[in-house]
């Protein structure tokens, strides 16, 4: 952890990053607050002009807040990464409009045309498409095979991971893997961007600590959600950076969308704070280990002969590997027009592989009757597959 | 109007656009939701996880929507803008979480650098600030200049203008002026990017008929806030664009946010369908123009023979040009250092002119009280200031 340390040596950044300026507005408005000052700055409505919403919140949050996010939401949020390792201050939490976001402003700020990025495989198919997007290329690695001597080969801009309840693998990095990616990173002098969305849905025991929490000297960004937590319709996440990148963070977050949604703010802090909190996280994890364990039941049943996986410890999916390589993309349109949909597998794979035979099962949405018909209906259609 | 006809041959747009794939799990999504579908695909919480949050709204809005918006939201808007002229249909409205994202999201589609975007001077300074951040390089225009030739002359892959309650000029297009601007887009084939947060904060009788709303072949976006008509902490507006740009705009929406914060787009929409909406925009319209009035006569008292100004028909801002051409950014510091904040102008112009003698002040935000005596101190520091 290197969030006191002085700034070190910038890591390479986007071109577009060199024209980055702060807004002089949004600069002026952060002095403007302060009392007796008569503002003509910016382009505030007056506070008397807004409905009744009919809400509980305090009506500050019907005004235009800062980009950073409401101090008392980065405060707690703060001091909820202090208890799971990461030692940051408030000062370097930035909130999201969802963690979908994070992966826009990273790639803004990292990715040129023709730039590499480390990326697990299989890794969330939105963020490689959101780096695809900026002109990257991948250098695949695994929590088994990254190293640091992968990365001086590779020289990727960043590294991006989701060690706890991987997206879609749901493997929860152990120590020794989580102490192979900080080594590699430090090892190759490669910032890390760790993607945390689903560490409150745990079901198991097993290491959660953020592998940016163990980072000495590399530069870092990790980020999570209140989606899965609490309700994804809030569109609610946050970030935390080192000091190298925070202050760009900022600004490309104002450019992207001024500041995050105040009224989510609110409530997710109303939540955050709530003396039922820990319990309430209990119930989750227990709702969900049900869910998981009921699945995995009708799994054996159904694929016991027809793949193989390894039992999530926490997060939303099982990711099954076929007996047989097939391209699951092929079984998608059948299965749909059965009733019964999934995530063929090679939709997850950076370097776009022909045929990888495996596919990503949520198990969090589909009512409890439905999973032992939806898996033996799926069952029937692999089996029939002849490659 | 071009809602209705078929594509015409796109326009040029960035080169990252190509690598801009729909996601597969968006895309999959979108048939799921068909009854009896049983669904393993996405990665949606179960409902029965959120907490009660004590909100009015139906417990949908918690749970992940569509990346376009809630449907009736997009329908009461393609209804309103239908009454203002644009007659688009809702498969043309894409909700924004502000419209500052709907800048961010124009800026990915067109811009690569070097490419030359043509915007007014003055114009919004935050969107010089995202053109510029993606590589842009400016020509610049005025309503009074706007022509085919100019815009032929630039082969700017778009032009970006704010025709109604301009920021920061305040000024509206007249009739003439709004002919000119479509004339121009549709001589030179440059698709418009119109930007109009201001339209309802209206107080003088003035033509406010969208600019896009009068192009017969041109493609064009056009957008709109909820931020000034309602409240800017919901993080709320929306774009219609011309089927061309459609679905580019909705595939770059999705990997920047997945979609916008469905509580507030519950909230916005109650108050669109409010029987008190007519009444509610005639207050807020009453509110600002007393406000106006009394900033003008302030101005008068203070300013009468120190600048010059066009009384603005509705916005947010007054737009100073002082008799002597100072670098009114010279003046910002001791102007905050005194108690008071304005902004200056020359942040607005694209091509950063050295001292235009402008300034922009906003005169909805200070209590009546502090407008007074605010532009007494703002006066008396611009009539000591000697060039």
């Amino acid at each position: 952890m290197s969030s006191s340390s002085a700034p070190r040596q910038l890591p390479s950044l986007s071109a577009r990053v060199h024209d980055l300026h702060a807004s002089p507005i949004r600069e002026i408005l952060a002095v403007v607050g302060r009392p007796g000052m008569i503002s003509f700055a910016g382009g505030l409505p007056a506070a008397e002009t807004f409905p009744d919403f009919g809400l509980s919140a305090p009506d500050s949050v019907l005004q235009y807040g800062p980009t950073e996010g409401d101090p008392a939401l980065r405060e707690r949020i703060a001091e909820e990464l202090a208890d799971v390792g990461l030692d940051c201050g408030p000062e370097q939490v930035l909130v999201l409009s969802g963690s979908q976001q994070g992966i826009d402003l990273v790639g803004k700020l990292f990715i040129d045309p023709g730039t590499t990025v480390a990326v697990e495989s299989p890794t969330y198919l939105a963020a490689l498409q959101v780096f695809r997007f900026f002109g990257a290329r991948f250098a695949p690695f695994t929590a088994d095979t990254v190293s640091a001597a992968g990365f001086r080969d590779a020289k990727p801009a960043f590294a991006y991971a989701i060690p706890t309840f991987q997206n879609p693998t749901g493997h929860c990095y152990t120590t020794a893997q989580r102490d192979a990616l900080a080594a590699a990173c430090e090892g190759a002098g490669v910032p890390l961007f760790e993607d945390d969305p689903y560490r409150d849905l745990v079901y198991d025991a097993c290491e959660r600590r953020p592998v940016c929490a163990g980072l000495k000297d590399s530069p870092w960004i990790y980020q999570g959600s209140f989606s899965k937590s609490l309700a994804p319709g809030l569109r609610l996440g946050f970030l935390a950076a080192s000091p190298e990148f925070f202050t760009y963070l900022v600004r490309l977050k104002q450019a992207a969308d001024l500041h995050s949604n105040r009224l989510s703010q609110w409530l997710v802090l109303q939540q955050l704070e709530s003396p039922e909190r820990r319990e309430r996280l209990a119930g989750l994890a227990d709702f969900y280990r049900k869910k998981r364990d009921l699945f995995e039941l009708a799994l054996e049943r159904h694929f016991g002969a027809l793949a193989s996986w390894e039992t999530p410890a926490g997060g939303l999916f099982f990711w099954l590997t076929l007996n047989r390589r097939i391209d699951t993309r092929k079984l998608l349109p059948i299965a749909i027009e059965q009733g019964v949909a999934f995530m063929p597998g090679e939709a997850f794979y950076p370097d776009s592989p022909a045929a990888t035979g495996t596919l990503r099962l949520n198990f969090s949405h589909a009512a409890d009757d439905e999973i032992d018909r939806g898996l033996a209906q799926l069952a029937a259609l692999v089996g029939a597959q002849q490659d």
